[in-house]
């Protein structure tokens, strides 16, 4: 029965979404000066993937990410109807990300976030954050080397926040989550959709990239 | 003959008591602006939550919080009675910490906090806090992961500090530590109850969360 | 076919400039003051090491660096034919690395940095910079400690960059790619030949070094 | 021929002298805030621990400092003829360290640095710093878990810093090499006795505290 591997897609997806939301909400309470901010927040961040990826790995998989769920689909790594349930119970996990987050700084259990982003500059480094990380999931399995996975996916996130320009949501559901909360890494519904899209195209081109190393090796 | 272990579960709170105090008196000593002094706070106790665990692990288990031994009591992981002196060890642990931290800043051997803590987004932050640590517990020991408890642990509480709204006590032993000091991370005595009150349900609810997941497994 | 090889030398490299270039306009945009800045710069730098050697290891060998192709060289480790296309590839990847950088950051695609680096205490520290790199990755492959080498040469430039008067560049790949952007990260190009002169020289001394400590063993 | 373990004693604690005196000058030219200094610092030199405990650890046990030499003779773990080869080095690779540190930053070779250190906090500030730190070496070769050594020795050091009244000396011949420069992290020489002498008791102290917990065990 596969109802843990569901509920191990939302709870991951619950830790990063109450996570990157609520740190949002820590660095503006305190104040603090944007670069010190976002270093607190890409901490964060990448600590708790580094968890969820190693507790859920086991369990589902650790996708956690509807573009890494698409990559896998499109590799028959998993059923389309796992897909489906994966990406349902991922976008359920942002959403009880979201309001555990705005929750535990006493905001409205999902509020909406005015902060527009995109531009060309944004967008490609949505794509680069994305191409990134799935080419290092990929990467990772095909060299057996499983155990790298978490800390590599949490340390690529930690330094994409300070090197991509669009600080690295980098997955559909994260995006989703972040766009039900008032925190200051949030973003506004308007914005979502060019970002959903960039990450999921660069999901296929992660796919492009490594087979052209992998199958050249 | 068991002192080793009471002595481990001492030692453990100790170093972390030790170093959440300390760390407050440092930053306060250095002005330093809120979220950075709340970076270092956090750093220096994952970093000793990662060594004392590392350490104690082979010896005590180490719990080093009443809200794990009193999971592990319900679990039937621990008896009774070791569960009694594990906590009353953890309690002279954090006693001794305090002092340690007050004594290296030239305080009062006990001294005390006049921070107020509480609010319904404060027990809420530590109620996620403490679930979230005593599941990943659970979960890397049901996977024979035991090797990263050590840094997913430390990891965790380092994110803590950054997105939740309590900054993780989540340690009901560490909070009554952190009310024997004036360091700017101590808590005044009136805030503790409700705080050690919600620890320990947290862990019972992380509990009935863990076996949720891993029993539909 | 050696394909796989010389394009993980290409995207290693340009992952780290990338980074590099990247993380300098963004701490620039954010207003960040100067050891504020380094801080974030440093830690994306190192975690993208961690990454690409990671990754680029079991293919190339994830040199990723002219300084230690040449070593390698030296050693005999690597054919004149694969050197030689090693640092070509390198170079390339520096290209794309600024390309993608400029690119997330709306600037041209190839851009010129006014930022003068030199002098005798600067050029010091890229020696110094260097020599430990090269050690560091000959000492741990001779002590069959390879998985060790990702984590110890991204801590060894995350240090660097807060310990040597250069911010150690210590690889004149990257250091060609820097001379490509305007990032505050980036170099002046009549900077470029005795920064990577010191590191060619370097490079072999570390050889000198690694030959003392081991064959008195 | 024992010279490779000399050398690598001396070398070992070069790293760590020029790394902490290196990051002194660097965050004083940078005008940091002295709260993100320390940070700074106490990064670089808890990831130079890790790469040279790494390295060293294979040919000389990385002692790197003269309290450990002194708890290992008395163990009867190295021979007194070693042991007294080892301090001398260690205290050759400390003024080395300085030299190179103050080349770096174009300094005179060997300096001299006027902040007075000292007071009952502080001293007992080196005190648990360097219990912490023997203990901690102790008890993870007595565990077997020899690789642990690297990284909790980094990560104490670390949370030192950000603990400690003192910030973390630790090492008598690292504190010998911090006398030898103008620094922000050097100490005056009439600060030095002092805490070297609490170090070398803290040595005693930890290998004390080491049995009562591992004979009891």
């Amino acid at each position: 029965m596969p109802f843990a591997k569901y509920l191990a897609e939302l709870l991951g997806v619950a830790g990063i979404v109450a996570t990157v939301l609520g740190a949002g909400f820590m660095v503006s309470n305190l104040g603090a000066e944007p670069a010190v901010g976002l270093a607190l927040i890409a901490m964060a961040v990448a600590a708790v993937l580094f968890i969820v990826i190693s507790i859920f790995g086991p369990i589902s998989g650790a996708h956690l990410n509807p573009a890494v769920t698409l990559v896998m689909l499109v590799q028959k790594s998993i059923s389309l109807r796992d897909a489906i349930f994966y990406v349902a119970f991922q976008l359920l996990g942002a959403v009880a990300g979201a309001a555990t987050a705005n929750l535990m700084y006493e905001q409205a259990v999902i509020g909406a976030n005015g902060t527009v982003r995109g531009g060309t500059g944004q967008l490609i480094g949505e794509f680069v954050a994305t191409v990134g990380l799935v080419f290092i999931v990929l990467s990772l399995i095909k060299l057996n080397q499983g155990a790298l996975i978490a800390p590599a996916v949490g340390l690529w996130i930690l330094a994409g926040h300070f090197f991509t320009s669009s600080t690295s949501f980098a997955n559909p559901a994260v995006t989703f989550g972040r766009a039900l909360s008032g925190s200051v890494t949030g973003i506004e519904w308007g914005s979502v959709p060019a970002f959903v899209g960039v990450q999921l195209v660069a999901g296929l081109a992660a796919l492009g990239l490594f087979k052209l190393v992998f199958s050249s090796k």
